[in-house]
This record gives C-alpha cells, structure tokens and sequence, in this order.
C-alpha cells in the first residue's frame, strides 16, 4: 500500500502541458513538490512539459516505475492495464472515471480490468477518483491544482478515506485552510473496483502518525472485515464515518455516483456503533469531530456535562440538544456548589446550568470566567464543559491565561458556542482558541462534538 | 398592548447616572432615539442624569405616564406597583428578575403584584425580562448598550418573542449586525406573569408589518388559546418556534430560569405541527428559517427538491438530509433531462442530483451554471432546488445575473450549500446574496430551510 503514498518512481500517463486539465496538474503537482521519488509524464501526444521530457508510453519508459497513475479516456484504461501488466508493474491508481458508475459499457471496462489485474497479481486503486496525499511526504496525486502546496499542507495526525473525489479535495482544503487539524495520509478511492477502505484502514493501521481516521463511504464493501478492522482499532485509533445512502434517494444517487450499492442503513447503523466507530450526518460535523478529537482531552467516558452560560435560555437549549445526543447535564457536587456560592448572589444560588450572567454584571467577565471555569471543570461529576459565550467588545477583553490552566490541569474537553455581536466573533474566536477551545456557532455541534468524544473514551 | 412598543409617555424606574447598571441603558437608549413619547427617569437618589431632571418617585412626575418601566431590586417592586395603580397606571413593564424563578420569597412577591394588577385592570410585562421593541419607532427598552442604534435597528417584517432576555438581545445584535433580516417588533416576556406569547401574537396579528414571528419560549402558556391563534393566523403570517424543556434536563433547566413548567414534548411537538407552526431545535435554526421566510419564495407546497451539484458525494448526503426533514428528490420531466443532455458529456446523462462538474470542465464555470439552473427550476416537477457549491477563485468569477432571472422568473426559492478554499467563502456568499440565495455551511441547514418553506407553504 505504501506505494500509493511514497513510490520510488510514479508514471502519470494522461499527463499534459494544457494547464486546464487534470492531466497536467496530476503530473505538475507530482514533479512541484514530491522528492522520494522520480516522476516520470506519459503522452504519446506530446515531448516536453514545461521542459520535462514526455515519454510515449509505459514501454518507452527507462525503468518500471513503482506506481502507474492513468487519467486518459475510459476506453483506453483496459488496454493501458495489459500494457503495465506486462512490463511487471504491480501498482496502478485509476482516476479516470467510466466504469461502473455509466452502467453496461462501463461495467463491461471494469471487469476487463480486474481480469488482467489479478492474473498478474496486482493491486489497482479507483477509478472514478482523486487519488492519494501523504502530507509529511509531499506526495499529491489529486487532478487538481495546488498552488503553494508546501505552505498549507500541514502534517498532522488526521487520515481521510473518501469515496468521493471532489469531497476529499474540497475538504482538505477546507482543513487546511481553516486551520482544523493537521493531515497525515488521503486517500480518494473513487468506485473501489479493488482497493477499499478495508485496505486502507488496515495500512493506517500501522501508521504511528495517524491518530485519527475520517470517512467518506457510500458503500461499506467486506462489512465483517471492515467491523473486525475497526473494532481492532478501539483504543488506539479513533475512527469517524460520514455514510452516505440512509435515505432510498441518497441510495439511488449513490448507485450513479460511485456504482455502489448502499445497503439498508439499520444493519450498517449498528454495526459501526458496535465496533466503536463515530457515525456523522454531515460533512460540516465530520470536520468539528475529527478536530476536537485531534486536539482535544477526552472525558473519562462519563456523559456529564457542566454549562456554563450566560443565558438562561441558551442553557435550556444547550441541556435538549445533549440529551438527543446521548449526553446529560451534570450534577454538581455539594463541595462544588459550596466553592461557588460566594461569587453568585444569594438569589440566585448555583447549579448546573451555570448561570454566570449575574456574576459577570457584579464582578466583570474576567473575575467570573476565572473563578467559575476551574472550579466546575475540579468537580468529579464533570466529564466536560460547555461554555455558552455572548459575543461583544467586553467579551474581548477576556484573559484567557486562568483558564488555560485550569484546562491543563484537570485535562477535560472545553468546547463552546458563540451567539450576539458579529464583529466580536473573530477576536473572541481567537481568544478561545489560545486556550484550545473550539468555538461553534451552532449549539448542536457543540453536543455533538462531545457526543463524539464520549463515544471514542467510553 | 401598543402601549409597551410606542407610548406617549414613558417612566424608568431605578434609572441611574451610573453608565455599567443596566438602568442607565433602558433610560439613556429610550432618551436618545425615542422620539414619539416623553421619557421620564425615576430614581430618589439622584437628581439628573446627562442633564436631564430625575424624579423622586412616579408620584412626583408632571403626568400620569402611560407606560412604567420597573427596574429596581425585586423586593421593592410590589410598592412601586401598588404605587402605579393608585397613580391609574395601567401598563408596567418588570425588567426586575427575583420571582418566581427563586423559589419561595420570589412566588410570594409575584403574587402581591397580580393581586394589585387584578384589583386595578392594569396589564404587567415580565418580569425577569428584557422588555421590549418597535424598530420603526426606535423604542428600545433592554437593559442594555445600544451604540449606533439609529444605524443598526433595520426595519423589516419579522418579529421575535422570547422568553430569554439574553436570547432576545444577543439574537437580536447577531440577525441585525449580520444583515440576516430586518425587525418589526422584539417582545422579550420573561416569566409572563401577565402578559404572555398569546397576548403578543394576538397584537401582532393586528401589526400589518409583522410578516413572521420568531419565538423562543420554554412553556407554552395557555396551550389552547395558542394554537387557536396560530391557526387562525396560518396563511397570513409565519410563525417559528424553538421551545426549550425537549428534555428532561431542559424541563428543570427551565423552571429555574423563568418558573416555566415546560410540560411534555410530545403534546407541544403534535400541536404545533398541527396549527401550521415551524418547530426549530437550534437558535441558528431560528435564525436561518427567519431569514429564509422573510426572504424567499416559497414553492406550492411540493416537498420535490433539485440538487445541482459538483460532487457526487455532496449530492448523497443531501438526500439524506432532505429525507430525513420529510423532504425528496424531484424527478425530473422527460423534457428537462432532454433540455440538459446536450449540455452533459455522453457518458454521464442528467439526472437529480445533476452533478455539473464534468459540464463545467467542459464549458466552464459560467456556461454549466448559467444553462443548468434555469432548465432545472423551470421543470414542472420541481419546488426548489440547493445548490452545492465548491468555494475557489475560479467560483469568484461566477457571473450571476441570469440565474438571478431564472429565480425571479420561476419563482422557486434557492438555496446553497458551500464547502471548499475558505478565502473564497466571502466573496462567493457575496455574489450569491446579490442572487437572493442564503449559503449555509452546513449542509443540513439548506434542508432544515427548505423543510421549514415547504411546512408554511402547505
């Protein structure tokens, strides 16, 4: 598998000086930024790319190269298959997309593939795809462009499996460009004629540097062996799954899209919940779930949550949107209430929700924060906090210094939700993110960003 | 009920020259920018505020004021309205919190009040609230800093009443700084002692410039009465809910902040469903459905949903998410898929979701979305259509005038859904805006959207 992520030598056949095709920019991207490797472009239409010589076909090349990329036209990839198959070439990731996804003849390509594929005992990758990324390598295969790959590609400890090329495209930049979390491995593997998910998570399974694993799927192939790779992972990786097909619609469209036959949602709904696996329902989830799981402590597996708000309303919310994700409001201790009694005012005596608003007009944000925020994060009963923040320029002139520490020390996962005067947004934003706490602007995600840490320490 | 949102005169009780107390602000606000009635400010400690005279107490004012705005200790509260009644007060508004809310000593004060607003017809806002707003009559009473309100406090056709004062003030801050839609009235009602939701949607009933009406509210008071007036006004104008106390934790939750008894969801969630209301879980829910309302078309009641798209993955997941809020996937005419053939490569005939990427690889950004969303929003069989957008400088290029046609021919509302280079986030939702098109960032908000038009539509 490693050769889809660092070969010795890469042929890119479909590569092209016109700098609007996915031919070019696979093959440009290639030779910009990897350097393990020798990159060689395929073209029997063509004898320079920007100076680099372009050679005819795989036969002409001046070695067997470890890795065959083929993005030409589908009708050209069977006989493409025959020709790397005997030259030796083991490797072959089609991003060429016409195969099963177009129904007869595409089907028809498919099977004339496979056949050549394992009567030569090789192993080939798509079609219908975007690719592979090894971030610490620089190796980027996606037929997109890259502009100033070496600066935003971020190593981290964060793979992605995507059926679906354009997400995985989309979302990394997304990642990248918003500062989410640092990447480890990519990998777009398109109709997965033979190569799936399977194979890529037992690989990421040895990979020390990836901590987490998100998933794109429209279809999960080999459900036992998917299950028992996952629940072998439990503990050591965290693994989150976006699945496409819940609905009979999205099954339909999934079918024209990758070929891929969903299956009934029920069956693959318990099984990923058995095997320790976090479901999501959208993409905008997968992302806040992979970076608070990233970047953030997890609770002890326990479900009991503190609020710390500075609305009574926003707490009642906040207290609904846990319960539908399985979560609950704590119970603060009698030692916990005694500490924060002093600092409200006698009408209105503590409790979870934690009502700093009252604190905050009598003390200032800062006295309020760094006195609260501690104090319910010390209590056994807590597992994780919720801090529910208006935004204003008062708001800004928080010091987050306090509360950093108390995160350090009792290391439980602080998240919060933003709510009021939009300008502030930014600034409190980054306030928080200092202290390593992710800010949402819906209530829910926060629940479920927690629903999520829970279900991967329990 | 006119009385609380434009009255011919007006007294703050605890107004203070004391700039961080809340009772600065209802009095320096309403001073400043209420220009219908006289704004008297009551305090026995003071003598003038900015140079305005400050009374010693009601009795000592030139008039008998037609609105009393309290906001002074709760302990002094039931005085000051036995104070009003003998004055032939007949409107007060308690900003004041300590009722029913504290427990005991609360319950006892909140009694003495409505036994003298019974013995003298007078009508109570509150307390434990926010008070109340007329944008187009710049009467703003909250408690709190309004900077540049003559700029920011946009008229428009939506109305909110919540019965979080926070909520009330920091949604307002966000729906008006964030252009999201313009304002009617805010009733911020507290623990409705008195006055309570019914009254407010009856008044507003009345209010021609009340287009939709935003809740948030913990209990449904007089669960009858509401529904009545809910139906009555289904058709005319638009009413959105989200009510905190779903659970069992929100319920206590609630009767701490505003002594609400939240009451069983299942008979609040089937009653509202019923009287035509739009039930939201989130308050960016309430936010996005709001804007939608006040913006968009709405389709015939049809739940037939088009996606077009540039990722097949996308499209997937949005079906889910249109499923899962009761909506569908529209089938197209046999005259549209003949209309866009010419447009798609061979290998790819259109269906819904219409994946355009292979078209605009081919003609462009410009061409593919230019043909593409008129053919699909004239289709017979479509409502509504999402439009799953990849964020990238080529996205910036977009030249959105005829799709700004075909929506305004059609008639059909259009939203979008972005994901992608987040610097190209902003100047494409800029773009799109000039469409009309409200872009989300989740993309279960474009079907919580949608759900919400079609619910009112029907």
């Amino acid at each position: 598998m490693k050769s889809f992520f660092t070969p010795a030598s890469v042929a890119v056949v479909g590569a092209t000086p016109n700098k609007i095709k996915g031919g070019f920019h696979i093959f440009n991207n290639l030779a910009t930024y990897y350097k393990k490797g020798t990159v060689y472009p395929v073209n029997p239409n063509y004898d320079a790319i920007d100076g680099t010589k372009v050679y005819r076909s795989l036969s002409a090349l001046p070695e067997r190269p470890e890795l065959v990329i083929l993005f030409t036209p589908a009708d050209t990839i069977p006989g493409l298959i025959e020709e790397a198959a005997r030259l030796g070439v083991k490797r072959v990731q089609i991003q060429a997309a016409g195969f099963t996804e177009v129904g007869a003849p595409g089907i028809v390509r498919a099977e004339a593939v496979m056949k050549t594929v394992r009567e030569n005992d090789m192993r080939v990758w798509g079609p219908n795809c975007t690719g592979s990324v090894s971030a610490r390598d620089f190796f980027f295969s996606p037929f997109m462009p890259a502009p100033d790959l070496h600066k935003v590609l971020i190593p981290g400890p964060v793979s992605i499996i995507a059926q679906s090329g354009m997400m995985a495209g989309g979302f990394l930049l997304q990642v990248l460009d918003g500062g989410y979390f640092g990447i480890d491995k990519v990998a777009a593997i398109g109709n997965k004629m033979d190569i799936d998910e399977v194979d890529i998570i037992r690989y990421l399974a040895g990979e020390s540097d990836t901590r987490i694993i998100l998933m794109y799927l429209e279809g999960i192939a080999r459900g036992r062996e998917f299950l028992d790779v996952a629940r072998s992972l439990s503990g050591k990786k965290s693994l989150v799954v976006l699945k496409g097909g819940r609905s009979a619609g999205g099954r339909t469209a999934a079918l024209s899209h990758t070929g891929t036959m969903a299956g009934s949602d029920d069956v693959v709904s318990g099984a990923l919940a058995q095997a320790g696996v976090v479901r999501v329902n959208d993409f905008i989830e997968l992302i806040n779930v992979g970076k608070a799981l990233a970047t953030l402590p997890y609770p002890r597996g326990g479900a009991n949550i503190a609020l710390i708000t500075v609305t009574g309303g926003g707490g009642i919310v906040a207290a609904d949107l846990l319960n539908d994700f399985g979560l609950k409001l704590a119970n603060l201790t009698e030692t916990t209430i005694g500490r924060l009694a002093p600092i409200f005012p006698a009408w209105m005596p503590p409790k979870n929700p934690v009502d700093i608003w009252p604190t905050m007009e009598l003390r200032g944000i800062n006295e309020a924060l760094q006195s609260v925020i501690p104090i319910v994060l010390e209590d056994e009963n807590v597992d994780a906090a919720v801090i529910l923040a208006f935004a204003s320029p008062i708001s800004e002139r928080l010091d987050i210094g306090p509360i950093t520490s108390a995160i350090e020390k009792t290391k439980k996962p602080v998240v919060s939700w933003l709510f009021g005067y939009i300008p502030s947004f930014e600034p409190f934003t980054n306030l928080m993110r200092r202290a390593g706490i992710p800010v949402y602007l819906e209530l829910s995600q926060a629940a479920r960003v927690l629903a999520g840490l829970k279900q991967i320490a329990t």
